[in-house]
């Protein structure tokens, strides 16, 4: 089973793919997809849906976990990661690769086991929990493995509930 | 010159195509996009992008203007919004189309000529500029062909001082 973890952003998306065998979570291939800001946001969108396009061909994830949208954050983030997000959705549309989405609150949960976890915390727990040198960079790459390590825990169980 | 003026939103996304030669502006054709609630949000997002990529194929407008974000609505909803605008755009970069946006207030500036213009003042405008029969059904039909109105106001001229 392979899971696809993205961060979405206009700048820089993150995307993290895993393998799940049995309970065994393992790194298949981490980055990042980066956009100019001088560019124009159509071009910069057209981008990220090519650079995804490619990413759902090249490895062909069973399932895309998605952070969903943060409640804190301002109307005009949310209106700019929104329209990012949707070319990342649609690309996973045309794929034919179903859509799953974690509030950071639930990655925290997945990952960590409690939702109070600070993010260093979570990054730790990325690294360990993929066997990987060293915690990814930027930030983004940490966090869309960690909503791929969520929803790795998460599936086909109960939430919470690990197998 | 054609222009094709959008209402962004996720069940429903208006468009408006007008031609405008010399001073005269005239309507080629409006309606919206529809999507079902009960359909998932990709799906939701799938059809609007190919709906948009027909419309764009059939009328090859020169130019698309997009409502931009409302500063006063929610979070959720400029998120929501936002996914479905994303796609749009993607629709006419693929296309090649240029984009242009305006706010809420630049609409009724460009329409009405004054920005506390009422919705209703608007939609007349659009009725009478374009010598329709009836003011386009739902709002989002009529708010659309607004937008398109404003870019034809706009193009080559500096804001406000119509040629």
């Amino acid at each position: 089973m392979r899971i696809m973890g993205i961060d979405p952003g206009i700048a820089i998306v993150g995307f993290g793919i895993i393998d799940r065998l049995g309970n065994r979570l393992s790194a298949v291939d981490y980055g990042s997809v980066q956009t100019k800001a001088g560019l124009n946001t159509a071009t910069r969108l057209k981008q990220i849906y090519d650079d995804f396009t490619k990413l759902f061909a090249s490895y062909q994830p069973d399932v895309v976990a998605i952070e969903k949208l943060f409640f804190n954050r301002n109307v005009t983030t949310a209106f700019t990661v929104g329209q990012a997000r949707g070319v990342m959705m649609l690309a996973a549309e045309e794929a034919g690769v179903p859509i799953t989405e974690y509030t950071p609150l639930q990655v925290k949960m997945g990952v960590v086991g409690y939702g109070q976890a600070e993010k260093r915390q979570v990054q730790e727990m990325v690294k360990v929990l993929l066997r990987l040198p060293a915690i990814p960079k930027p930030d983004d790459v940490a966090d869309a493995l960690a909503i791929a390590i969520c929803e790795g825990h998460q599936m086909g169980t109960k939430w919470g509930i690990k197998t």
